[in-house]
């Protein structure tokens, strides 16, 4: 293991770094291009079928080289050699991050290959009608019960992918989500869909998630019901459930059949998981053949990220991106704008994978930071975006940085033929939107031409820095590329901020405390001893549950 | 008019406000509540069918007070007279802002009333069965065509009243929302609905919003191929559209008939507009007489909000505690956390809401602003946010204030007869995990009995503000009390800014730049002038375009 370092904020390149962003806050975006050309050139990287363009970003040659510079002074190199090596690097948990391995190719990792066959088997059988309910019908339906790395990503990417077909003569079914504990998606589960054609998968990495056994459980009560079975009839668990988990010993207790459980490991973090068998929403979207060519588009990522010098590197550079904008800037957000609607769910995807794993607060030694992390991440379809949230982003009061996401090819699937020309009109738009939305967060009122005199309100100061991601295409690859990239990226940004991304305590104690506090919802008298506000708001929801009554 | 005011930052109660958070900075929450048991009755407010508890805000009686003094020196009341009086409270645009107007009942404003009798006419045509496409059948799926608030409001309502079923006898249409300009939702439609069923609603206030009538265009080609007829076919128009506006004459010019026109008006902002014909799609899940009783419960925040004294005004001390936050702790952003999945699109209508409202940086004298206005406000259905983002609510490096909403009753409904026990269970969960995390965040890990010495890792410091709103139950009349409470929230924020929430000229510009990068895209040579990113970005598109080729 490489050692843990010296507190970052006393490093002269921290002090230097300081220094620079004080001297450049000054600068606007509109001189940085006006006094160079050939901004682009320099701050820009092609790889993996992704352009990012870094040039609207407040950053001088200087400040880049700092960071650069950085990211050395904190042994970037010996970290990515522990992370692709298999070392603990998780110190807490005492467990390699390996998320990696599980896009290895043939001939690597024989575990993870035999998993991704037995995947392949079920994929073929549902796609090709051949999985049947116990009654004999094929399965119209597939419901994914899991919640977080359960969810996000598989949602994320099979929603991204719904146009990429799966191969002739397959045939995919609905794909549905039921993650909210409080079953408000698996409610309208049992409104409307058919228990004789519905298919659940289970995905929990610990198969002991509350919010994934309720709704498993409650959707058992409901098959059961609706086939005129027993809750424990071993064809209704044979023929309606799949499994997928770290833990086949809870899989097996809950019911999940020896042959309907896939399994991931322990050294895959739930949201570094969609890579697994917790990708198989995806590959019932995109068929087997579509998610082995994610996988080879993240593995293509892997080795761009493993070779290439930091200053090329598309995951290391949006890395000191993030950490010039948020400990030197000082830009406490940055939002995320697709451009494409199909990324929809990946802002959510990347609050996850960025909140859940920078947003920590001391160091890999345990030391308190005196420096920020994980700054606050949101996001939107950007062209719905521009009539949300935009107002703020050019006249609000705060620096935000933004991320625009767009596809260079689009709506050349076969299946939009019939009306590519008003999609291909619609797709041309929206690209459109996202070049005037970036140029003028950048150069503010200056993007305008001829310069106006504009009353005060009617002002855009700019210099609201962007990077700019453009995928050739949006396709199972190129979806497997980003996603890597924003993997790492969160790896990078971890390792300058000296702090340990692959663990969640945070997320622990809560869980604690809510079986407490179903005891006191079941009796407010429980409620003693907590503080006053716990105890009336349950008090106060009782009441108003009897009077109902 | 009231006048404008000084600037806010040298009124001596300012400096009041930031001597308390000053001095207050050091307490603890877990101090506040071990002082006073009393803290919760001094601290919530409950009025129409809404409880709120600000009793886990970091902020004592001290600020309460200088906060209220602060809501008086600001002129509030005199600025509520304006808004309720038809002033020209939005004074960019020479406009009053009435949308509590749209509330109000029967006997005033009659063109209101007149509209919504219009309305009431579709809806029941459709509902019973009545409407016919132009072959003849029966509309199954109406299709709201519309981007920002003619999208936001009418699909987070639609969808949080899914399980109040329309009256007897009636049959609800599957409704469905295409916003983004991209196409990517209407292209969806293309593939899954039949045209001769679907029903298409053109919302645009102006109707001239490109993203929508692009959509619409391509709505209206493939029901053209579809049903064989000509795109100006009258028959297909009369059948299949229905326009919702503010310009009826552009309405006509695109083509909707007459009969099939629905209108608001000038006075009416969009993103406050789902209480007018924008409101279609709620009327068509729920019925009229509960698009009727929603109106009914936002009427009633409307004399909630006129009557009460601001300690005890629900929408005013709500702008109070964000004031608070945001000005003198310095907070920077805000998570809307509902722990109920039916509330799943409140935190992008919210992010509309008050980013595009309160996103300002001058003054209403044209004055830039020496302090902050609207925060990043970002959120997620509660129970899966804590699978996602709760890691840096508990551990991150930032303040971050959070707003908890829950419901006391659910699954109470007939549809939910067969599976209600273990809804019913899940809801109960649910609510326990959300006055958990509103416990864990506020105490920290104070919140643990015992006591036990924790390793810096699973440390929570806690001291996260958190606001929580209970209601009774999500009922049309709830949430429109609910929605009118933040409406009237933004506006008292607004005063107490010193700000125009009604206009938003920060997305005009981004509009027309639009048009020149669309020139700029179809050939890249039109570049010539912009900036290095624009040009390169463009070229970039070009070849990957050709490349397909």
């Amino acid at each position: 293991m490489v050692p843990d370092q010296d507190v970052l904020s006393i490093s002269s390149l921290w002090s230097q770094l300081t220094q620079c962003a004080a001297q450049e806050k000054a600068l606007h975006l509109a001189d940085l291009f006006e006094a160079d050309e050939q901004r682009f050139e320099r701050f820009n990287i092609d790889a993996c079928g992704l352009l990012a363009d870094f040039s609207k970003q407040r950053m001088s040659d200087e400040a880049r080289d700092l960071l650069v510079a950085l990211a050395e002074e904190r042994q970037l190199r010996h970290w990515l050699d522990a992370l692709f090596d298999g070392a603990e690097v998780n110190c807490t948990e005492g467990r390699a991050a390996k998320h990696w391995c599980l896009r290895e190719e043939a001939g690597h990792a024989p575990q993870v290959h035999e998993q991704l066959d037995a995947m392949e088997r079920m994929v073929e059988r549902i796609l090709k009608g051949h999985w049947r309910g116990v009654l004999g019908d094929a399965i119209t339906d597939v419901v994914n019960v899991g919640v977080g790395g359960s969810d996000l990503g598989p949602l994320m990417a099979a929603f991204a992918l719904q146009c990429s077909l799966p191969p002739e003569g397959q045939a995919r079914p609905r794909i549905h989500f039921a993650s909210s504990m409080d079953g408000s998606q698996v409610s309208q589960v049992l409104q409307e869909l058919n228990p004789r054609t519905t298919l659940f998968l289970v995905s929990s990495k610990s198969f002991t998630t509350v919010d994934t056994l309720h709704n498993a459980k409650t959707a058992r009560q409901w098959l059961a019901r609706g086939l005129g079975l027993d809750y424990a009839s071993e064809s209704l668990l044979r023929c309606h459930f799949i499994g997928i988990s770290a833990n086949p010993r809870r899989m097996a207790e809950w019911g999940i059949m020896p042959a309907n459980q896939l399994q991931f490991w322990d050294w895959v973090g739930g949201r570094y998981s969609l890579w697994s068998a917790i990708g198989l929403p995806i590959a019932l979207t995109v068929g087997m053949d579509g998610f082995r060519e994610m996988l080879g588009g993240a593995h293509a990522m892997d080795l761009h990220c493993r070779s290439m010098p930091w200053q090329k590197n598309l995951p290391v550079m949006l890395a000191l991106v993030d950490v010039w904008n948020i400990n030197f800037l000082k830009i406490p957000a940055r939002a995320v704008l697709p451009y494409d609607g199909r990324l929809k769910h990946l802002p959510a995807y990347l609050e996850q994978l960025e909140m859940e794993s920078n947003g920590k607060s001391v160091s890999r030694a345990g030391e308190p930071l005196d420096y920020d992390t994980c700054p606050v991440i949101w996001g939107e379809v950007g062209p719905n975006a521009q009539h949300a949230f935009f107002q703020l982003l050019h006249q609000g009061t705060q620096p935000i940085a933004c991320e625009f996401l767009m596809t260079a090819r689009r709506y050349t699937e076969d299946m939009h033929s019939d009306a590519a020309v008003e999609l291909e009109g619609q797709h041309a738009l929206a690209n459109a939107n996202c070049l005037a939305q970036s140029r003028l967060l950048a150069l503010g009122e200056r993007a305008l031409d001829p310069k106006v005199a504009l009353p005060a309100y009617k002002r855009y100061r700019g210099n609201q820095p962007s990077t700019t991601l453009v995928l050739d295409e949006l396709s199972p690859g190129t979806l497997g590329a980003l996603l890597a990239m924003y993997e790492h990226k969160v790896f990078v940004q971890a390792v300058i901020w000296g702090i340990n991304p692959f663990d969640q305590w945070g997320v622990e104690m809560g869980k604690l405390i809510a079986t407490d506090m179903l005891a006191v919802l079941t009796d407010p008298d429980n409620a003693e001893g907590l503080d006053a506000s716990s105890q009336a708001l349950a008090r106060h929801i009782a009441r108003k549950q009897k009077s109902r009554d």
